[in-house]
């Protein structure tokens, strides 16, 4: 039986036939691997997802962890799965061998937990936010953080966790107010309420790593006085023992539309409740500079964003195969015009509605995943290419791609999962299927990391104006070379190579035009309509990336590239003309508005 | 405290100023009403839903219905909240005084229905299904059943449920199996399994009156050979009192992910766990002529559907609400531009982004508040207008809105009440607050009462082709209308008059396009985008329709219906530009995807 994960065969068509990603074994990084390996790597997380994760999916999220006032309770399969997950050594997938990790392209790993995320998101996420924190104090923390913290965490023994939101401070972090007062011995004393912290409590494991954003008394206001620490659950002895509990306390638990299994929780750091040396205050310790914390955050933060856009993906992907599987089982009604109503019942692929809502699912799950996939192929590129141009161009690309991976997947494949659920009429409105499931999941995707809005402003306000520009500038000139070479290839991809010329020379226009209204209220009023305009004419030209790596193949899989970006090019990339127009009339209409009106 | 469920400062604008409710009072049927008597019903409304529906909405959700094998349990504020509506008469709403009801008109009893729906539309459900029962049966049943059925629905003592679907057989009601055998005392047997029955057991009122479709041996083949019958819980004596058990028996409930307070059935007809008279089947009574029962059907079914539309509608309105006033309160970040991050947080209303999103939900919600009561008084003018032209033209423009009061709410309410969970962030994500139910529960809406490709299928393929286009032609030149006044009133309706003006014509150039095409499969492959776009246009409509309504007021109210209007046709009506470009086109790419390329 097919897992209705991901399809490998698309997966192994977008890492080998386009992004090429046996070439990286030439590089001294990679040198130990070889396709072998990357596909021994992709069987085994299939396998393990298939098996270890997607059975229990549907369990957790009807048997949610549970708080009783003293420790959070959840069903075994977690951490059953979890186990095996570290076992396998996933959690160090892309690491450096010097941490256990197994030195894989960030593509071949993120490919590999893409599984997971379609098995079963709640389950994934711990391992999730604990490759974040590991890569974070890999990239900012003392070689003594790294040796106590990172290997127990690529071993599958700690978890780690991201503490930045406050009850009062969820978008806005420069009002979070969790403070950190130093002590003589270089360690620190937090104190302070850190709302939304998923995995923030369990019983799984060894231990738990939180990192924590907080500001040390005396620094700048806003995001300039925010520092980083990490504050482990239990103490760590110098020999790496687990040692005394630290002061954070679980105050409580969300109790969500989805995405159940993972516990979310409301930590209260330097409660008193523990008073580690018989002192208050969680014991904490700097990573790298005090208030550069923030900085530090977002370089994990622009990895996770993809990872985000990744889940999303994924449970967009799974949705379609559970529609798509539906769809050709299922018999209902006979075709449009025909009389006999004794005639049997078709299956309802053959209806063009149910095609249409097919097709849609198709270029939002393989469109999400082609421009994941190439961002993770741009992260090895900004660490391993040969030369430092081509690193700084990989570099440029990415940080303006990093809001559109993250927030045009949470928005298309949550729609997806909106079809796929329509595909199945009533049966997909219940329980007993998983698309309902699916679309709770990954309604979550669009709020966490940085809303849908945030990211807009992200785009606008900074990616595409910071370095002069020129991270905008390349990717136009990317996209327009993309379509320059489907210009000469002919056939399919020509059709459809001028509509994506014109949609990049139009964000050029759009962007100039914005940026020239001389007031930031005026030229970020709509960037979110500017990132969903954007987002659509990225995920065309991954369209037609794929269509030129087709090639001349004429079987069903090349002819299904081809369906699925006529469907894009035809009834997606021509909504943004109207959201190109308004863009560039400044539209006030938001902006305008009063309080008082509504 | 705001009840949070409807405004009713628009209610009373959209009832009295806009449609002018109160001049119906002139006609014999509604001779005895008066604007006091509307007020007091709607005021009645507002306070019992407030009282007695939304408190337990919630713990419906969290409790569904329950089936122990033997009999379905619920929580009783269920029971007891339909206790109160049946006691104030509120099932009765629209019906004639002869059988009990107030005799109001369609549109102040759908106002009045709208406040239940926005408070627990789970609750609301049974007595909305037991009042299509009782008006299918008073429009099509025998005096007789008149006299024993519908009274003691109107009391609220007994409850019905519309029982079409079956297993194999969901938007293809020509595939239906269930038989009915005539016996020699006129009465029939049913047997056979019906799907998706809400309502369809439960142990509140008396008796539940299921009106049934099932087949007679030696009809017709499809939907042709399709007969009505009423087949009660508990046979009723001569006197009204109920008798013996009837052989209809509760197989199983769905779990839903959400409407969950309406239990959702599965029955068995004829199974025989129950023989009445010692005979196996259901005991079933013939609804009008053999064979006329789908058409007596879709009578219920239109009203059933701009009924589905107002719930929708209900839904997208309190989120809308709800929305409104979290953004009002929580205060988060600073305008665009600010530098001092000392100053203090705003109210998230004042930042552009999420205006636009207020104002998005408040041109949802509100343009299909106008829609859905605009039906309804389009019900009314077919009923009472006082001459056959009028109420001809009434009925052909209730046709072939229709559909889209249906489906345009159930799509875009929805979309409403994700944005509303996105105003609120991650605390929209958690089941502490009411948006994430509003959205689960609205997700039925494009799915009963016929899907939204259903819909799509039923407007192209034939509302605006029967009578020969009179229906589509009539509303064409109804939108026309509206655009002329705008463009002689100036002001602000003039500013779109003309947008709405080249709209309406696209629809008509597009139709004829689509019906030129010669073959239905072409005409009809993108049927749902055909809706889509034809319900935006309709509902541009409506909001110039507000805005002549609202005159040359100047309050906040009228400032606010501007600024929703300005973001419809700004924002939304545009996105109808490239559907019908790619309807005009005769696109073909769902009708030619092959099903083995996906």
């Amino acid at each position: 039986m097919r897992s209705l994960l991901l399809s490998r065969r698309d997966l192994d068509f977008l890492l080998y036939d386009w992004l090429d990603v046996e070439s990286l074994t030439a590089r001294p990084r990679f040198a130990e691997h070889s396709r072998t390996t990357f596909d021994a790597v992709l069987d085994l997380s299939e396998q393990v997802a298939a098996k270890h994760f997607a059975p229990h999916n549907r369990a957790a999220d009807l048997d949610e962890p549970r708080f009783d006032g003293e420790r959070v309770h959840m069903i075994p399969e977690v951490g059953e799965a979890l186990r095996v997950y570290g076992e396998a050594g996933f959690v160090g997938a892309g690491m450096d061998e010097s941490v256990g990790g197994m030195q894989l392209p960030q593509t071949v790993a993120q490919a590999s937990l893409l599984w997971f995320l379609a098995a079963n998101i709640g389950t994934t996420a711990y391992p999730f936010l604990t490759v974040a924190g590991a890569n974070l104090l890999i990239a900012h923390g003392s070689p003594e953080q790294v040796r106590t913290f990172v290997p127990p965490m690529v071993e599958g023994r700690w978890f780690a966790t991201m503490c930045l939101s406050e009850p009062q401070a969820g978008s806005s972090l420069a009002d979070i107010t969790t403070r950190a007062e130093p002590r003589d011995d270089g360690t620190y004393r937090l104190s302070g309420n850190k709302m939304w912290i998923s995995a923030g409590d369990h019983e799984m494991g060894e231990n738990i790593v939180h990192l924590v954003l907080a500001k040390i008394a005396g620094g700048p206001h806003g995001v300039k006085g925010i520092s980083l620490f990490v504050v482990p659950r239990f103490l760590v002895g110098t020999d790496g023992s687990r040692g005394e509990r630290n002061d954070v306390a679980l105050a409580g638990v969300n109790h969500k539309m989805g995405y159940r299994g993972t516990v979310n929780t409301l930590l209260n750091f330097g409660e008193g409740r523990h008073t580690p040396g018989g002192e208050p205050g969680a014991v904490g310790y700097l990573v790298g500079e005090p208030h550069h914390g923030l900085t530090y955050m977002f370089h994990m933060m622009n990895e996770a964003r993809v990872g985000v856009g990744g889940g999303a993906t994924a449970l967009g992907y799974s949705g379609y195969l559970h529609a798509l599987d539906y769809a050709r089982t299922r018999t209902q009604g006979r075709p449009l015009g025909a009389k006999d109503p004794a005639a049997p019942q078709i299956p309802i692929i053959e209806h063009p509605d149910v095609a249409r809502m097919l097709l849609a699912q198709k270029s939002y799950a393989e469109g999400a995943l082609a421009l994941v996939l190439y961002c993770a192929r741009l992260l090895d590129e900004e660490r391993t290419a040969a030369t430092p141009e081509e690193q700084s161009r990989a570099h440029l690309l990415l940080d303006v791609l990093t809001p559109i991976a993250k927030s045009w997947p949470s928005q298309w494949c949550l729609h997806g999962n909106d079809l796929a659920i329509q595909v199945h009429g009533g049966y997909g409105y219940t329980r007993e299927y998983a698309v309902e499931q699916l679309y709770r999941d990954n309604r979550l995707n669009a709020i966490h990391e940085g809303t849908h809005g945030i990211q807009g402003l992200d785009l606008l306000g900074r990616k595409v104006v910071m370095n002069g520009g020129a991270g905008l500038t390349l990717l136009l000139e990317t996209i327009t070379e993309t379509a320059g070479k489907a210009e000469a290839a002919g056939g399919e991809p020509a059709s459809h190579s001028d509509a994506l010329a014109t949609a990049a020379a139009r964000i050029g226009e759009v962007t100039t035009t914005l940026w020239k209204a001389g007031d930031p209220a005026v030229t970020l009023a709509n960037s979110s309509i500017y990132i969903e305009a954007v987002g659509h004419v990225v995920v065309a030209w991954m369209w037609l990336e794929q269509l030129l790596a087709t090639g001349s193949r004429e079987d069903d899989f090349a002819e299904g590239k081809r369906a699925a970006a006529r469907y894009f090019f035809r009834y997606e990339l021509p909504r943004t003309g109207p959201q190109f127009a308004l863009l560039a009339g400044l539209d006030r209409t938001t902006l305008d508005a009063r309080p008082e009106w509504f």
